[in-house]
């Protein structure tokens, strides 16, 4: 227990020219959709680095991508069996085998030197490049080998079973444009092109501050009046899933200097502060970033998360997290996300599927904010999960996802038809 | 180019007694339904291991999890205000303000030792515990304070805006089920119940071997009649999709000693060898399966990838998968996969998103054999990919995803509604 501080921040003089709303009560929230309007004006898409061929997948291409070379870059066999002269195997059938003398055989990365004259063969793989004096490969299933010679047991027209140079990729090629994000086969198309190293825009890095006298780190147990830290292990996943790095995990007790510190010294492209972030004396990050950046936002129309902030502090996004549970990841997902997306070059949809649903209850909102609500799915429709405040983590791990009741909304009657996130991909 | 060879490997007398189907073509294809039922029949899931609750993210869960403690543990303020008796608020009003005097303050992890009395209050922040003799919490934005007073503007009932001890979770609570896929607020709900080591289930380990004395590593320039191998870097980059862990990495030429050393030298769980797999004289992966433990597959009535095989050495797991990118990428969606998936405790389906559309061209098939046809999505109708082969990897990134053709069908009619697998989730 603290004793009672009149004044317990000693606001140095360029903060007193601001205004402090601890203990006032939010001013005014922001809307989403204009919160959204300053995250993009703020977030940039990071610069390009290069990482290989065999660490790309599921990166954002930097830059549009053309073929150096040809795939294949010689023409191959796309069959085991017999290369031949198409012309020559005209006729042959199982009654009519027609015979060919084996010259030898040629498998994939080696080369025939000579060339195959009337009556000659060679055994041929798949991938093998096709011998001079050939221009059909005749499958091994409509062949039989007798000692050196091989008969033919049916017709193949020229050019059957042969790969062209180029007929996968022909060099200058456009393989991708700007902004892709990498599938396996896509990575695999660079590396047979013979791209080592790729240009993908960097992943955003992430320092998490946690604050609070009240925390333990995660793995420690409960005790007492403390508790464990939640958010650090819920903020490390969301953003390892949304294509970030946690550069840096802070936790720090609620002394202004400490955290001030912390701030200052962070290299990451954002840093969340969780906790300290709302209106109560020992909150201290809204005042902190007012004081050495700009604060854009504070307090936003939206339950939970109505404490989330945000601003700028020498081009770094500083996003201000509640420390409700439930609150910070609303805020996340909302707010953070969309900054993280941005700066990774991703595209803004969230990483749930959605289903429509029924309603299997009534829903009310209050317009002119943002609901979201966590929804458990029984029968095949929707309902509410029974216990939902901002402090109850576990109504995000017993609900089968959530809905977002717009701003213009009073809510949904019973029976209508909804779209829900789910939580699970 | 290699000297036509009569016999040239030589089998060993085990080796006689079985069947070499090399340059023969395949005896008889089993069908994808048939395959599966194998893969189930000998793909077990994996041990538990422990990990850091701060790594579980998109685990599976070995165990079913019960929580060892109430969150939270002790009664707390939901709210920044002031802690109070709510009946002694009652009647209060912006035009009847209730005085209270101001006994201190707490915040989140300390605790006010002492009890209120009447007439008493204490500024108490969010998730601070709430002090004897105090029943609810008035809003900050409801109250006046004036020197070591506070003024009520509005009255409280008793119990508002308090969290009880194990609201959010109860100890002895089942936590999440055996099974379970965790999500970030899992883990989130894992550390705030003290939980630091969660078991889950192991991820499987694959090693790769990649044949082909054509191929030149990832990252190589392809040259003359050397192509660089792809199927690598598909495969780690799908397994690391699907949860498991690429353990090694080998080029191998075609060597039948130096690939059944190989071989028998992997500690993973699955061996995936791309390439020698088919009937080609090269093609020693099938018959070493054989000879050291069990070839159950090989051949598979699926287009492309009907080379693929599957086997077990020594309960290892091993898959022969084509040197077609394309059958690669095939063969290991049906078949690896699914193995993958299992010995994971992941569900079965696969990670695509899959959307209705009607096709905008005929599409034929061969009754007896399941078709996987790239895809293209051009005005919301789906047309097949112009070129196609199992050796046109580019085919798989041009498309927008696939469609599969069940064995019963002879294909469709334009215009006719089906599903279609996304490639990008």
């Amino acid at each position: 227990m603290t004793p009672l501080e009149k004044n317990p921040l000693k606001p140095s003089n360029k903060m007193a020219e601001k205004i402090d709303i601890r203990m006032k009560g939010f001013q005014k929230r922001i809307s989403v959709e204009a919160f959204y309007a300053l995250i993009d004006s703020k977030a940039v898409i990071n610069p390009a680095e290069m990482i290989p061929v065999t660490e790309c997948y599921d990166r954002i291409l930097a830059e549009t991508l053309f073929s150096p070379s040809n795939v294949p870059n010689f023409n191959r066999s796309a069959m085991d069996g017999y290369a031949v002269k198409g012309e020559e195997t005209f006729g042959a059938s199982n009654y009519n085998p027609i015979s060919f003398k084996i010259r030898g055989r040629v498998t994939p990365g080696q080369r025939f030197d000579g060339e195959l004259q009337k009556g000659e063969t060679l055994q041929i793989m798949t991938g093998a490049p096709l011998p001079k004096g050939a221009d059909a490969v005749l499958m091994a299933e409509y062949a039989e080998q007798v000692g050196e010679q091989m008969q033919a047991l049916e017709a193949v027209a020229p050019g059957k079973h042969i790969g062209t140079i180029g007929e996968d990729i022909q060099t200058g090629e456009t393989l991708f444009s700007k902004g892709r994000r990498i599938r396996p086969q896509d990575s695999a198309v660079l590396a047979s092109v013979g791209i080592s190293a790729v240009p993908v825009v960097r992943k955003p890095t992430i320092d998490l501050l946690i604050t609070g006298d009240e925390l333990l780190k995660p793995g420690e147990t409960p005790a007492g009046v403390k508790i464990v830290d939640s958010n650090s292990v819920l903020l490390r996943h969301c953003i390892k899933r949304d294509g970030g790095i946690v550069s840096n995990i802070r936790h720090l007790p609620d002394e202004r200097d400490l955290i001030q510190k912390t701030l200052l010294a962070s290299h990451a492209d954002i840093v969340c502060i969780s906790g300290g972030t709302a209106v109560g004396v020992e909150d201290f990050a809204p005042i902190l970033v007012q004081e050495l950046g700009e604060l854009l936002v504070h307090g936003v129309s939206i339950r939970p998360a109505s404490p989330t902030g945000f601003g700028v502090i020498n081009r770094r996004l500083i996003f201000l997290l509640p420390g409700n549970p439930v609150s910070c990841l609303s805020a996340y997902d909302f707010f953070v996300a969309r900054a993280l997306r941005i700066l990774g070059g991703r595209h803004l949809q969230w990483p749930y599927r959605q289903i429509s649903l029924k309603l299997g209850t009534n829903i009310s909102s209050q317009t002119g904010r943002v609901d979201y609500v966590r929804i458990q799915i029984k029968d095949k429709r929707a309902f509410l999960i029974a216990t939902s405040g901002a402090a109850i983590l576990s109504s995000t791990t017993k609900a089968d996802g959530f809905l977002v009741i717009p701003e213009a909304s009073e809510g949904y009657a019973e029976g209508k038809t909804v779209d829900i996130w789910l939580y699970d991909q």
